[in-house]
């Protein structure tokens, strides 16, 4: 296992497309840069915390690249996790790339696992960060992809040493500062629709891909260096990633027209991301606790107990969400190759944890007072004429100079005003796929059984 | 492990004082049979399920009557209780007395545990069926109980053979029926209270203990025979304990005037059960799902698929419920002699557990229609002049005879107009309790301090 | 302005046939008098509060008997209801009258407004207690009318001086209890399905028609005579009315095969009904204020500033719901011959006081203790043997006898276990169906303009 | 009344102190402007909606610069700043500035009213913008005013003329654009504190104000000029408003050493800002209504019913909260000099206001699909090498332009991750502080007395 110091050096060497703005930027851009730490960091984390076991190459790996055997180790990658969400107080980017390893050793037909393995020979060998994206354009929402195949990966030539593949993947999160990226379809396709039903992994060496990072407020602070809340991993950062006749040899091709195959990955990858969600969030919770609780310090706030109670209420709703995906790990069960959670859980995991974090959003608000959003720039506290006058009036606490309590103010606004919010809700789709899902996977015979047997 | 009937069997030997509407009743009264139906089922599956093993006679023992010794004994007895719930759709009663056995074997001093075990050999060699009573009658909030000794539970003498208490523990469920009794603390006690500081056990044979039958509507209902809609099991009935004079020998006296003993047991009581409700309030939620979904069905609405989403939402608020708890065991640790769920995921079972309860009886009101409310009695549908046109009003699916379609509404009547609101909200204290639970249990350090680090 | 004991006086003469468990009954029967007191107490405040002017008789008549006319005259409406919920704790019953005048005055044809208004004029000259039922018992949901004849009020002989109807309406409240019960279309009908497009008006003199009494809980607890929380006035007591081929001539024939008026009348009903609910929930809600605080008096809690907040929760809830009556009141419009609320509007109503009420009984839970629930009965505190013990330990605050403490507690039951919670929810329809409402309602065209504006 | 462009004109003329990120801006800047855009729409609208008879001037004012005499111009004022959100989709700025007014006229003493009066016939005639400053800075909230002036206004120095004031006011939308600010007290003050008990007006003129602008991500993409989502009004930009040494001449100072005046002021602007707030939210919620409309058009979406059923959910929302502040205008009363709303009523509608908020947003985020987050940059779309490709990528529905649907994508974000939800739900005190006054509001013997009648 390698540290993060490597990883960045490993990138060095990589020459992506990474668009911001219209502009190509490199691995220094101030909006590529968090990613590349917060993944960094995953490396770190790991010579922390230890890794897992890994058959294949009989040694140690980081677990985020472990095909998952056991409860326990996938209780470990919940752990794992939920400490990254806690430190880095955003996306560490490769647990799509976990879950895409997953799914697929659960999930491929024996041909496909095969070259899986081979292929993460090499992936765990080399510790390579891994992400991965499902999403296509998808278009209109009412045709079929083969009325407007323009919006779907697809395979658009086929040679003998691999199949060339055009289209786009919309919302992808740190996909740029990846060395793995998984491709794999983001629905189940119909007879006739085979030439969709394709998943293989991208290198930084493939010709043809570009990444265009997303725009939102929170990017523009970060390209002013002043006042990200977060300022060294910044917000979850998302890219469309554009392939235009990208060249994928076989070894990296894992499902080709195979409905099943697709079917299956699709659905494990689901589970899979929507239970290791409710970890993640617990953790997002646990950071707002944390920052609650130091914004009422910083007030001069933190022994009013009605104000105290609701910081618990967020510790409260944080706890459950953890305890729910171990609940969902300890009834998963082994499918393929990989033990995946239990998929009734995992979908009932998504959908409290969102509620959770909604709740939780609700009450930083309330509790942290307008401070987070009315507060004046860094820099205001630097100029000549208001700066010390700022300094005066944001003193509250002495325990706090006026620029750590501005620090954390900036530090809550992140959590509520960059696009978290969006990426906790929508990462591993919207909690109205998840109750969609539920819908189908619930065993309504089981709910009536006990009720018949009562009233017989 | 005897077998239900047998415990029916033994019931007939002891002689309570159970008052119902001011009368004494026996074991067959229409608002104490179901209490006993309900325990002899906690006989009947454990010959199903199995029991565990316990050291104190080698042997196998209800989980119920166990000392908790792993995180699969815990989650063992979660799904024991979890199919009990859903099979009885009320309280099984003896939740409690494990909660009671657990949380002394875990916060009894070494006298207190040895005197316990011996007891315990005898309650596990003849399956006796143990519940557990906590709360005062506490009288004005505003006073301590030195100022009102009679509305607490206290040692009035002291002889040599054992002591004599008096006083009453005013909510307790199924008392009347079980064959061991716990009395523990309801409260922490300071210097000077220590003769409130006292847990005991009571048996069937004990003089100058009472029970008075609690009496909401569903109880009237059951009196008259008719229109109960979970007619075997009831509802949750619960009771006054009184307790006048009551010897009690000292063999069976394992807190006597010591107050941390007091505040161990009572915290891994009210942590035991806060965390077991979660588990038990998933499968009332199944049972609950499983009534909608047979509602929707004798009303020709399964195919509805807005209504089916909202029973597959209480679906999912009962697997996530579930999982907390099993996830609550999994972080839960060695505390004196038993294996006990992590205290604060437990505390925040509770509170999750009762929001998805109220959530779902919201859920299931709106789509069950108001047939529930306004059926006619099963009485209507035999009278003459009206109960061939009933009949056929009340017919709807083919698949279903008015009768069953009016049973099926009873039964959700019963879960939506019985007290069992109040039994899920309450039980292991409110939910309020349990917040004030987590702002003592949360260490804010662990919250702020990846936070600190962020902005450091 | 006759009196309530006048119209009790007159309830004497009529012969209505009225089912209580197979039981043929009068007005004096337990789960009758309530509903009888209820409607008696809209007379008795009628004298308190005035009346509003009627052109049809040129005088004051009840405003539950009249044509409203405008926003003051609405809002007066909904003062008046208001001042019912809270007195009453229970429905008044003779809301749905005040719908069904105002509807059909807004959405007869000209011929049959001619009629009502003949018909109103005695209707207010006699001041009688009317009320309105409209929904079919339907069976099978996936059937038309014409398929299942049998489960629709429908025309079954059309004769000179009036028509005869046969079927059932399945869900209303009190009528058993009514000098005038209209009988409305529960539905739109197509085309071919003339025969239900049917509203008419009975009298106690109509030959055929049985009242079928619901029967939950707390009508089981009512006959008893003890315990009963709200014991003069009850809980919302429903029945089943059968007409069973029954003669209306055609003085009272508003509505005959009119496709487009029973849509208009339907509409407006919901509308009026669901509008009006807000302001009569907000009194329950204010009525379970009361009772709040009542119980933290009574159990010596009224300084704890965290329970005093929630009963505070509870009032704001209560202010808002009656404020958006208002408002919609207020943005009403005259439709036909009488000024409706807002039709958006009082479908927003409708969705915002049942979750609002939901949460009300959500904190009243919490709050209250677990008394409610596992109180004796009233007979117990008399009781040889247990009675004297029972009044000390039901002592609490100095301020109650155990006795008033205990009458606390059953109200507070009376509200979260009897049949009230279905009754607020599904008045005038479910809350999904007042969303349904909403959904056809918004001109989406109006709120997607102004957005279009800022973005072009 | 004049136009928006002639307030444009007027602002030239002045020259205030504004900082952004440590320096000196003018009204042109990107942050700046986009609230002079929105208060210059406020005189545009009056010229379209019509002003309200002043007795002062004897002539047509502003709506927002009158002193409302009646229910009816209270509602007219709703009905004014609702189509304002809608429109301008943040805030309008000028709303305080009516709060100030109408509290002041309703709770100074007579002398201050008198001055008051006098003031207000200049700003009415010059129809001059106006807009409100409260909170202080306050430091550390465990002390008390006297030992931390300077974290007060504060008068510093009483001359002849007129007084001498220091100290900040630390949230303040679009103070900064304004031409006269009301400084009003933050709190109320015990005896000896009669320093701090002090309101009056600012003007343009006034040496030594300062005004620094918040810097949230959303200022930061407005500097960028590209991608805010609501690239014209912006949205709700706060400032601090630091006041060094200001003399403010008699004439202009309103409360004076008055702690009576001061309390009933504050008391007066809290219901008027809590109350109006109700009727602001509904149309963002109208806003967000019809960006969720038009983002489920341009995804192709828009005959999914289960999706635009959640938009009729953000309707329904939408028109309760505004009915609610027509309900309190209702139950107003005429205090001092001015019509304000019903206190109780007024902070009910804040606490229901934000939870519909809440609600909305999640709405808004679960159906409108991740685009919101993950949309790249406008100018993505012209760059070359990905342009064309990343343009048909996002073309979905026919009927949008990829640039079109970008734009929706872009407007939707600006709701969920702008600085808006504080706004929302710190403007007139957080949530918790609405219900500190309703527990004080709270007439608890209105609520008992009916529950009391009915169980004596």
């Amino acid at each position: 296992m390698i540290s993060g110091e490597e990883y960045r050096e490993r990138l060095k060497e990589h020459k992506k497309e990474i668009y911001v703005k219209g502009e190509k930027v490199g691995y220094d851009h101030p909006n590529v840069k968090p990613v590349v730490n917060a993944i960094a960091y995953t490396y770190d984390l790991a010579k922390e915390m230890g890794g897992v076991h890994s058959d294949l190459i009989n040694g140690k790996v980081n677990v985020l690249n472990a095909v998952i055997k056991s409860f326990e180790q996938l209780v470990f990658r919940y752990e794992f996790q939920k400490e990254l969400s806690h430190r880095l107080a955003t996306c560490n980017y490769r647990c799509t790339g976990c879950d895409a390893i997953n799914s697929l050793a659960a999930g491929l037909n024996d041909k496909g696992r095969k070259k899986l393995f081979e292929f993460l020979k090499e992936v765990q060998k080399n510790d390579l960060a891994c992400t991965a994206s499902l999403t296509d354009s998808k278009g209109d929402r009412s045709k079929r992809p083969s009325e407007q195949k323009e919006q779907y990966v697809r395979v658009v030539d086929e040679q003998r040493d691999g199949i060339v593949v055009s289209g786009a993947k919309i919302h992808q999160s740190g996909a740029f500062a990846s060395e793995i990226n998984f491709v794999l379809p983001g629905q189940t396709f119909k007879k006739g629709e085979e030439e969709f039903a394709v998943a293989f992994a991208l290198t930084p060496e493939d010709k043809g891909v570009s990444y265009v990072v997303q725009n939102t407020g929170y990017q523009a602070l970060q390209r002013e260096g002043a006042d990200a809340g977060n300022p060294k991993y910044g917000d979850r950062i998302t890219c469309v990633v554009i392939m235009d006749e990208v060249f994928v040899p076989w070894e990296r091709v894992f499902i080709y027209k195979d409905l099943r195959a697709t079917a299956s990955v699709l659905q494990n990858f689901a589970n899979s991301h929507r239970c290791v969600g409710a970890a993640c969030k617990a953790e997002f919770l646990a950071s707002m606790a944390g920052a609650a609780s130091l914004m009422l310090k910083a007030n001069g706030l933190e022994n009013v107990s009605v104000l105290r109670q609701k910081v618990a209420e967020i510790v409260g709703l944080s706890e459950a969400a953890f305890a729910i995906s171990i609940g969902a790990a300890y009834k998963g069960e082994k499918v393929g190759e990989a033990y995946v959670p239990n998929a009734i859980m995992a979908n009932s995991a998504k959908v409290a944890g969102v509620d959770s974090f909604m709740k939780a959003i609700g009450i930083l608000t309330d509790i942290s007072g307008a401070l987070p959003a009315t507060s004046p720039s860094e820099e205001d506290l630097k100029a000549e004429g208001i700066g010390e006058k700022l300094r005066t009036i944001l003193k509250a606490s002495e325990k706090f100079s006026p620029e750590e309590r501005l620090k954390i103010a900036k530090f809550v606004s992140f959590w509520l005003s960059s696009s978290h919010v969006f990426g906790a809700v929508h990462g591993g789709g919207s909690p109205s796929a998840a109750l969609i899902f539920l819908q189908y996977l619930a065993d309504f015979e089981r709910y009536e059984k006990p009720v018949k047997d009562i009233l017989s």
